[in-house]
């Protein structure tokens, strides 16, 4: 799997799997070109040859892409046939909205179980997913074969979380409390700090339609 | 004030306003040092002075920085003499976890008031503070002359919300909708997308302690 594609070209791959599946069976069967997709979908001609070229066995002049194989490209890719479970630690307002995003399933992660210490949560489910408590952790991460965590608990906690996060077995950790996490060198951490993000936003005009 | 700074620099300065003001007021009423400050939090000399360096007025050859004047100064880069109302537009998990957030005030932002459309959420308040109807928001906005909101709303709302943001006068806009929002040259976005920031990290080895 390629490491050296770009945001840009991750964000476009569920839009374009999207527009191929809604494409008649006919289509489906055939084949089609980068030129259609990004007609279709209003999008640069070259930077849809250079996405699909990114993540596909690539189209043959002229007939382009058999389309059965650039959708499993992109599935595969996108870790369809392979979901990953993730679980998220601290259900309070954000561990919920993690739980109930609907987006992570674009990217072939499913939100599988939230954790927390708090007997009044410790129990109950949110969007169908259960709650279980933080000791539980490690057990369910090893049977599970989960990689993938998202912390969610307030700061004093984040450290602590983190640590039976990778004695868990989780490899990927996605941080939401505002404080810098020790990991072994074997787990990849991203720090979201979203009032960071606002202030770099209003204070610095570091926007997206700027740069 | 810089727009250069750089998001790691923007992040320290909470902290070293934070060990600046629980200096004893001697200390507070005289020099700090740069070296001193490093010392104290366990940061790169170097980079503490250029941190300080790119929004202070300077410290002088031995004698360092006047603390009072440097605090000032970095309160006053953060926004804190003339904190920054926001809005939070869509008063779900998410907008609930925003208007909650205790971080925003550390870069001199309030959360000061949501918005919905949903007459169930409407007239409640979170965090103590009030949620309105979508419809009052530009009177809100003119008012209170609120320049920085927040979208949460689901992907198919998200434009008309922007629109509703714009034409209330707000200047900068955090959209946690996972689709691309068209505002005028003098509107700053900046999107946020959770699912795909997932995706880079666990997908693509795409984070902070590799990076």
């Amino acid at each position: 799997m390629s490491k050296n594609i770009t945001s840009q070209t991750l964000q476009r791959l569920p839009i374009y799997l999207n527009y191929l599946m809604s494409l008649s069976e006919t289509i489906k069967s055939g084949n089609i070109s980068a030129t259609a997709i990004a007609g279709a979908l209003g999008l640069n001609n070259v930077q849809v040859r250079k996405d699909l070229a990114s993540i596909s066995r690539g189209g043959r002049p002229r007939t382009g892409y058999v389309t059965a194989e650039l959708i499993s490209d992109i599935e595969s890719f996108l870790g369809f046939e392979n979901r990953d479970g993730v679980i998220v630690a601290g259900i309070g307002n954000f561990g919920r909205a993690m739980m109930c995003s609907e987006s992570f399933s674009d990217y072939g992660f499913d939100v599988v179980c939230g954790f927390d210490c708090n007997q009044d949560i410790v129990g109950t489910s949110v969007n169908g997913k259960p709650v279980r408590h933080i000791s539980e952790m490690k057990n369910f991460c090893l049977c599970e074969n989960i990689k993938t965590g998202i912390i969610t608990v307030p700061e004093k906690y984040a450290q602590e979380v983190c640590d039976i996060m990778t004695d868990s077995g989780i490899k990927y950790i996605l941080n939401f409390a505002s404080i810098h996490l020790n990991v072994p060198e074997s787990v990849n951490v991203h720090n979201e700090n979203i009032s960071l993000t606002l202030a770099m936003l209003a204070r610095c005009n570091f926007s997206e339609n700027r740069s």
